[in-house]
């Protein structure tokens, strides 16, 4: 079969292949959203096609769908107003996106995985808008949801594509298999073997509302890529960035001649339930969840015919014994709290140290001088406000703000949240991170995740025991991610012990440009699956192996 | 660190990775008991080794155990008298099971791998004391017993192996990550990241009556080798062999310096309800099963806490359209029937052919006149009682007896099953198989895995109908095998598209020394989970990468 969208973008394929097993850096997609790279008309033109969606009807069609939604508010206190077909027919839904399952798996890996790599051009080619779409859905500011909610997730996407290629791959299509006879001079056995790669079904993706693409590209992909329809249902919140991701895999499907409810957008009102609906369907046999504990703990159990998928929330961790730059660790740190607001599964929450004081260049610390250390770092990164939001972002909803207002109550207020007044959007909700002073005793505190800008700065009886409160949090709650400062080996060592028994990443003394809460594609791990906070990662083989199955056939030659 | 083991085996280990690869015929296993393979003494002396197990103590200590079982009875009618230490704390057994983990870890993919392909190498050197302790649980005829239960189970497990040890192996131990600087000539961000292998718990593999290594050795090393400790539960009908397996296990971990408990044999009396028990614990992480639809079901909805890979029943099925080779086509399917009585999970139960006969190189053969034709092929086969028991071995269960004597109430009795005396073995049960006529309006009968020397010969409307049925019989009720048999390119290519929809693998024409029920390493998948009846593979990727994370660190440099 001729496989032109395969050939046109194997080599990025390969790259990415190869990224992924040297664990070297790479990326495909620029993440500068300067003029010098995507050209001078770029960002007007991905705002200006962002801006036609609102108020209107997203141009998508999906079966089963009677009457429309249109919930969306931006955290900038803008209505989007954009109606989307709401599903009420379930059966409709699922029998039109298994219709075309069949001439999709008929068409091979290679056909598959161009169609996909077509895909990912495509939607970056609609990077700005799509980075508006994300910015008003998430709170994200511009230029993270254009780095994380359009490159980054592109190359996150590319990475799930690039493991189910080599999954897939890995078995020849053909094999001539021939046994020796009993005896010397007999004649040997031969077959002719066939391997195909079939689907397991449809798949449903459920996106989450702080990062509509990142968190939903990989599953998608991943599942599409390997042969099975997909059916996205996105955050009621956060729509806009999935529908352009819809509209963009229908149209290159039907081009490339395969139907194009192959993915579907299933949008519903919130009170139609209707991912708890598709998710036990028999239809469905897997599914990528991103979200909370509670749901993603229903799906484990009660989704028994699918493969499920989850990333969920846990307690990300700091320990810090000592440090070589106190100012450094402090600027990290406060970078860390402050990007998007601590609204991300890998933002820090628990800095766990000792009540007598870390040692570091500037002198012993104690707790609260290293709080007056990170409140100075904050003060720097957000003390103008017009600087401040393009960090910040925006409060994605109610109940973080509600949360964040509750924290002073759970301890003694290290650092106080500050109102940003944002200087475009007068009615966006921004805050700056709060941190507050905890004792190991606290754990009804500090064991539970507090999705939002609130630390915790948790005084230890010694590192000993900070680094056994991590091991035990995290095993028992979970973490995305994990980071200590030390300057003794021997501390490092144990904590790397630690990480592993806790199956959590673990990054050491950062002090520059690499944050605890971003990793990147092809090189870092996204979560482990081997602790609670998650059942998987992007990407490893364990994402991508059982999304599909094997079928062989043999004859004698 | 030096990993002795891995290097003296390392070159069995890349063969076998190559031969996952290819699909070609690879084996590192002699499947040969002749003497001029295994020596003039092998047999006798894996002979006395066997009986001098009878009627004694096993030597092993399993943690948690007070008193002994012993309920072993061979099919031959032999008390094997064997007495194990029966688990009744399960908290004690599973502390223990724990207590080796974090060393097995630490010591690394390469050290584990080399251990297990040392414990591959020791129970080769064993293969006929467990072919004698494999005939005398599950049944089987000795030549049987040494190549499936020996030979061929010491390829499944080395190819389980590999695959553990390809998907271990495909990250690497450290990176260094190089991100270019922002501007042309500005410093990069360098990060050194460390990447280690880390199991997901406590592995429970619970075995089966009839294949009690083949069926529990691929689980067991794909989940040691990764890093997981093992509790291994037999069938209580068949413990010898995997007491045996477990005690090689033990002496290669200690000679090696680990903890012995890192596989434990968990022997119940089937009142204890041990495998329930143990299956929903919180340590328990992976579980593989082979047995029963219920209990399989029972452990996919309520072990959520654990990864499961079971096999269970299915309806395998052959469509019959026309042959090449009549009187091939009979004796193929005869020895498929005779061998080791059908209780096997790949033996074909339904054939489908058109009530009005098959084209044939002796014209057309009605239904009637096909059974006839295995009837005739079955005599040449089975005809002498002395051979016929090397071929048919003897029936494991009152159950299977009771199924095969209720058959002939299920239709028209084409061929008649006939009671085989032993002649060394004057209580073994043995029969022939049992051929049944029946109608695709039977579907009350042919739906259900009749497990044992039972086959049904249903006449249908024409091939068409025959292949619908096949494709929705194993798309409801699963399958392990199909084959067909056709000299139309059409029917084949027709058959080919149902066997991918129905997700099990086909043979096609086998007319001479390949039978549907058998299966190589490193070539033909064993099941392929995409039916109901294994939700896995022996061996794919997906058998193989959940059963371990990895877990990164990384710092600047």
């Amino acid at each position: 079969m001729a496989t032109p969208l395969f050939d046109q973008h194997r080599a990025r394929l390969d790259a990415a292949v190869a990224a992924c097993a040297s664990r070297e850096y790479f990326s495909a997609f620029d993440e500068s959203p300067s003029p010098r790279v995507y050209g001078e008309n770029a960002a007007a033109e991905g705002r200006a096609a962002y801006d036609a969606w609102l108020g209107g009807s997203f141009p998508l069609e999906t079966p089963g769908a009677s009457g429309t939604v249109a919930g969306e508010r931006s955290p900038y206190g803008v209505d989007l107003g954009v109606a989307y077909p709401r599903v009420t027919d379930v059966d409709a839904l699922l029998a039109a996106a298994g219709a075309g399952m069949k001439a999709w798996r008929d068409a091979g890996p290679e056909s598959r995985t161009g169609v996909c790599l077509e895909i990912l051009d495509r939607l970056h080619h609609r990077i700005f808008e799509l980075a508006n779409a994300v910015q008003h859905t998430s709170g994200q500011a511009f230029v993270m949801a254009f780095q994380a909610g359009g490159a980054h997730a592109l190359d996150r996407a590319l990475e799930a594509i690039a493991y189910a290629w080599a999954e897939m791959s890995r078995t020849p299509a053909t094999a001539l298999w021939e046994k020796p006879g009993p005896k010397p001079g007999s004649e040997p056995l031969r077959m002719s073997k066939t391997f195909t790669v079939v689907p397991r079904g449809v798949a449903l993706v459920i996106g989450c509302n702080t990062f509509p693409t990142w968190n939903s590209w990989p599953g998608l992909f991943a599942s599409l890529v390997t042969g099975n329809p997909v059916v996205v249902k996105p955050h009621p919140a956060a729509v806009l960035p999935l529908a352009i991701t819809v509209q963009v895999c229908q149209e290159v499907l039907a081009e490339a001649g395969f139907d194009r409810n192959l993915v579907t957008l299933a949008v519903e009102d919130p009170a139609d339930r209707l991912a708890g609906a598709l998710a036990v369907r028999p239809e469905v046999r897997l599914i990528d969840f991103t979200g909370g504990n509670a749901f993603g703990e229903w799906l484990e159990q009660n989704a028994h015919q699918a493969t499920v998928f989850t990333e969920k929330a846990g307690v990300n961790t700091v320990v810090i014994d000592s440090t070589s730059d106190f100012a450094a660790m402090c600027q990290n740190l406060a970078f860390s709290f402050s990007l998007y607001s601590g609204q991300m599964c890998t933002a820090p929450q628990n800095l766990y140290l000792p009540a007598s004081g870390i040692g570091t260049d500037e002198g012993t610390k104690t707790p609260a001088e290293v709080a007056t250390g990170i409140e100075a770092a904050l003060g720097r990164l957000l003390g103008d406000d017009a600087r401040a939001v393009e960090l910040l972002g925006g409060v994605v909803s109610p109940d973080v703000l509600a949360r964040l207002e509750s924290a002073s109550g759970h301890g003694d207020v290290l650092v106080a949240s500050r109102t940003v007044t944002h200087p475009a959007y007068a009615d966006a909700t921004v805050r700056t991170p709060t941190l507050i002073g905890l004792t190991s005793a606290d754990s009804d505190v500090y064991e539970s995740e507090c999705f939002g800008p609130v630390a915790y700065l948790i005084s230890t009886g010694g590192t000993e025991e900070s680094i056994e409160l991590f091991r035990d949090t995290v095993q028992r709650h979970g973490a995305m991610t994990a980071a200590v400062y030390s300057t003794s080996p021997e501390v490092i060592a144990r904590m790397r012990d630690a990480a592993l028994d806790a199956g959590v990443a673990l990054s050491e003394n950062l002090l520059g440009a690499v944050f605890v809460n971003q990793s990147a594609a092809f090189s870092d791990f996204h979560g482990t699956g081997a602790n609670p906070a998650a059942n998987a990662s992007y990407t490893d083989g364990a994402y991508v192996a059982s999304r599909f199955r094997v079928v062989q056939s043999r004859r004698h030659v």
